[in-house]
């Protein structure tokens, strides 16, 4: 495998540059890269969830305006066509539409269409990994006060679903301050919740925390509970898809439900992002942002490696069973510890997010 | 499938009279039944989980005696060899010891005891089955009063993992009420949480409703929470595999999340049980209630069909990576709204349940 931990690079592998990916939808079981060298290659990639997580999409996209700068020679009209397409792979990523449509009003009135988008698609990519840097150092200073006042030498955290480098550029956000911890010598250990039903914890989470030589523990969503009523965590990360102004946050289904037995354990609950997924459109998230009800099939099926080393898909329930399927839930803000953001830790209130969003 | 909705009944099959039992390790792909012939399958199916559910076992257990009894041709010495082997099927499980000891005390001196062990198990079983026709009528009193607040015409009702026919003759625990419901002409509707990581819910509980004809979605175990948060549950109802002196609740992993969840939403939670299952031996469940740690393959290998119809197990994990697994967890008694007995109603508390067991 690539020894530097991105989701996503640019490769000469083919004859004009293009965007190398890896394929998600194959981990944790094979390591495979897929070379997006046009528009359709582009599209579909986000489509299929050959790519997926917020950040990634945004990245890809990004890169993807200059695959297609590269596609049409360079013609700003043609390259706004492409751009269309790229924007509505996946309608409803707030990212990829920003992603698009940051890159095509820079690009306006260029005189190297081609050189401008790579130029950008790069610095866009660099100021996201320099707000995961962030959210690593500030959430890494928790980490540490945590860990000194618990007077343990090791600290276990739990996080749900996947917000690491596969997920968010450079090293994601709920799993950045893990890494920032294993580089300044701290005994981490992390409880991955699996991640029903699309396990993104058991086969997203999993695989890069191994990857990256951090010692966890996959472990089904049903048992943070009991972890936590029997002092086996010392503190949850999760990431956040939007945070409303109240402070109230939506991450993957079941967050909820940690973020609740954490409050009733006294285990402090963070959420960490980048400042871009504070929506201040919204007031409360609780009551007003909308939750994506997903396939049945996501429930009804699940993907995994029998003992020849075949990926095979099979049914876990009964025969035309009814299954429903949100994609996510809200966590109140009254759950939640704090907010590491690239900007510092704030409190999940009306307040203190204002303030971080004035800068 | 047999008509008569039991996990277990004896058959004229064979040359001597047998016990027939569902294969539960194979829902709900196929249906299959075993015969037990003799203790040597007896053991066997209680070991290898042919049969499971605290109830069923010992239902096993007392008719095994039997079986064992025309395998000695009645000889009590004989038979006190074979009844050690039964018991010790599996060690941990309080109703299978219960059941081989009650059996043996009331076969000593016998005359027939071929005939009286047949009998005696018949008589233990319909006890059990009386106990779970009166935990089905206390618990529909609770849903219709419900319903009939709530002003609604259908009551949706959450439970997790499988406290149906499949585990507790005749009707169950937590699954009870909702037949008895079905009965009285109330329109019900059930969220089964799929329960990883053995998935109970999904198989066994979705198996048994739907051959019931109980109207029933599949979610996954993160989901329950945010059904809570948005009025899609008007009360959830689990079994109980030990409750404390106090009123703590030891159930399947996980529920303790979904009584949080409850709580939170001022959803109403219940615990359904029979008298056998307090433990007025310790007071304090969550401190001092055992949690059995199972094997991490539950957690890493998951079981299904695949579009052929072939039964496969396949790893859902990256290779190599840890998983811990605890079979249970223990919810407060602060959390549970009552707890429904085959003596009536009372709330989860040391004087309330001291009077139940006094009678």
């Amino acid at each position: 495998m690539q020894g530097n931990y991105r989701a996503l690079w640019l490769s000469d592998a083919m004859f004009d540059e293009c965007l190398e990916v890896i394929d998600q939808r194959q981990l944790p079981f094979v390591y495979d890269t897929k070379y997006l060298t046009n528009t359709q290659e582009v599209v579909n990639a986000i489509k299929n969830m050959t790519v997926r997580g917020a950040g990634v999409i945004g990245s890809v996209a990004a890169f993807g305006i200059y695959i297609a700068a590269i596609e049409v020679d360079g013609d700003y009209e043609a390259l706004c066509e492409k751009a269309v397409l790229i924007r509505e792979s996946r309608p409803t990523a707030v990212n990829l539409m920003w992603a698009v449509d940051t890159m095509m009003e820079h690009l306006e009135g260029s005189d190297d269409v081609i050189e401008d988008a790579r130029a950008f698609a790069i610095e866009l990519n660099d100021k996201e990994a320099q707000e995961s840097k962030k959210i690593a150092e500030f959430g890494c200073d928790i980490i540490e006060d945590i860990l000194k006042k618990s007077g343990k030498t090791k600290i276990n955290i739990l996080t749900h679903c996947n917000a690491g480098w596969l997920a968010v550029i450079d090293e994601g956000t709920a799993l950045a301050p893990i890494y920032e911890a294993k580089r300044r010598g701290i005994d981490v250990h992390v409880w991955v919740d699996e991640t029903r039903p699309r396990n993104q914890g058991a086969s997203l989470t999993a695989w890069e925390l191994s990857q990256s030589g951090i010692d966890y523990t996959i472990i089904a969503d049903n048992t943070g509970g009991h972890l936590m009523q029997h002092g086996m965590v010392d503190m949850v990360i999760v990431g956040a898809d939007r945070v409303s102004a109240n402070g109230d946050a939506a991450n993957k289904i079941g967050t909820y439900l940690k973020a609740l037995s954490a409050y009733d354990n006294g285990v402090p609950f963070y959420v960490a992002l980048p400042m871009s997924t504070f929506d201040f459109e919204i007031d409360e998230g609780l009551k007003e942002i909308p939750i994506e009800q997903r396939s049945a099939d996501e429930v009804v099926f699940i993907k995994g490696i029998d003992a020849e080393g075949i990926v095979r898909e099979v049914r876990i329930t009964p025969q035309d069973s009814k299954a429903l399927n949100y994609g996510f839930d809200v966590t109140p803000a009254r759950l939640i510890t704090g907010l590491i953001t690239n900007r510092g830790v704030c409190k999940a209130d009306f307040d203190e997010i204002k303030e971080k969003l004035r800068g």
